[in-house]
């Protein structure tokens, strides 16, 4: 069973009206948008990883999901392995900093203890305060341009350079300390259609808001926006363009909104939705066929 | 590190007021009770047990969590280990079963993979509608009974039957089938001082209650409400009744409330706070030395 036949499949129990069909990252409850993400040891980190870049991680990835609906951090519930060693201590210093970074108070958790051998696995829930309006994934209207905040690719390239290949610290730090667009996503709430965070890449992220919005995406590889120690570290070619469109964990903000306004947060637009289905990828002017790899998939 | 200190050091963090200062199963949210647990193959179920027993104890004992508050289930995020196979199917019905029983929907949640032969690790957060007055582990007063409804030990009983030992499937139910007690904590919550439920065994839970409290508690193992099937079962003995308040897995409901006051559920009064610290135990008319044993503990 995939995680797609999974989905599928929970989708037929008895869903709460703010669970959006199961179609996002967040559910709605009140003034409250909850969100939980689990990580897992050898899957989402290393496992010389250092604890307290993974405590930075979890506790992020949950954050960019409140910002991608524009909510401000209430507080989070940890679910934790204790390992009964130096890896506890140095996990809460590091939880410690990652939540005083982010104004964001502990409400509560779990401890557990794990079959000796077993790989860690952490899981955070996230609890926001809602914006006035919290974009869906599924809002993108006919005619919608797609934006990103920031650049891509950094943290794909730190991912290489924490395997072992020489590159710089910016890059490898986009990796193990991403940041949660929360005041763009706070700004931006009121003025789009849709919105989501690039977690898993930004090319299968793109291709998720098209089709729960029902539409087709078109993106320009040429348009995205690429930093300079990218490009520095991976040439400035197609393949390096493609890498940055299919490599995790930037933790940016993916948005539709319509043509003729600019967004209140620094963003490129990098393509558009049509009726129809489907991602279609260019690069300038070329129409390039879609990669079998269109970024991180949990399908096993 | 234990589960103690554990807490200890995340008593250091920034806290939500509505993490009670983690003495609490649950936390508060405006007008929600929060609560979540996590269960792991090998340490809180069996790698022989069915797929639906592990739904439903994983539920289960989330939804004890929000009865004990006196909480209305209003839904659930589900954290889950894909693995590929038949038993994410099982899984599956036995979850839908579990959320229709107690009429709870799905809010959300996250779907992994684990590495190959991982134990698997799931996680529930369950949020509840709170009560008028919801009322804490730490509330107990000097001079409160304390109580317990139902009966405790089928579940423990059920363990070993689960393990080989031959019974019945009443015991067995308990163990595999636990059911939490919504409507009595509702009912209890504008009555009782301090209310948790029995997850770990009687004896350490009900020391809990006493310590959040400032409080000593006396408990008489002769009062305890046991089963007929346990007695048959195990027989009315010293060493059965020491082994029914030390067994995890009854999720009945334990509270404090003054003397001279019928609780509105069916209880039966087994100890009484009094100022001072730790827990006295007798048995009829003789103290009896604590065992080491009080309950199941995560300490490592």
């Amino acid at each position: 069973m995939t995680e797609a036949e999974f989905l599928a499949a929970l989708r037929t129990l008895p869903l709460h009206p703010g669970a959006n069909g199961l179609s996002d990252d967040s559910a709605s409850l009140g003034q409250y948008v909850l969100t939980t993400d689990t990580i897992v040891e050898t899957i989402h980190f290393l496992p010389g990883d250092l604890p307290g870049d993974v405590a930075w991680k979890l506790v992020v990835t949950n954050l960019s999901d409140l910002a991608a609906k524009g909510a401000t951090p209430v507080g989070v519930l940890l679910n934790y392995p204790l390992s009964g060693g130096a890896w506890d201590t140095a996990f809460l210093a590091g939880f410690a900093h990652v939540l005083r970074s982010f104004d964001t108070p502990l409400l509560g958790g779990d401890t557990v203890s794990l079959p000796h051998g077993a790989p860690r696995i952490l899981t955070l829930t996230a609890i926001g305060s809602a914006a006035a309006a919290t974009p869906l994934r599924s809002g993108a209207n006919p005619g919608d341009l797609l934006y990103v905040t920031g650049t891509v690719g950094n943290a794909g390239a730190g991912l290489a350079i924490a395997r072992g290949k020489p590159g710089p610290d910016e890059l490898l730090d986009a990796y193990r300390r991403p940041q949660p667009r929360l005041a763009e996503g706070r700004a931006l709430a009121p003025h789009v259609h849709a919105m989501m965070d690039v977690s898993d890449g930004l090319l299968i992220d793109a291709r998720r808001m098209a089709e729960t919005s029902g539409l087709a995406v078109t993106i320009d590889l040429a348009a995205m926006p690429l930093s300079q120690a990218y490009l520095d570290f991976a040439g400035r070619t197609r393949d390096t363009r493609l890498a940055a469109a299919t490599a995790g964990d930037d933790y940016e903000l993916l948005f539709a909104a319509p043509p003729g306004h600019t967004p209140p947060a620094t963003a490129t637009p990098i393509g558009r939705f049509d009726p129809g289905a489907g991602l279609i990828l260019h690069d300038g002017g070329d129409v390039l066929p879609l990669p079998s790899h269109l970024g991180f998939q949990h399908d096993i």
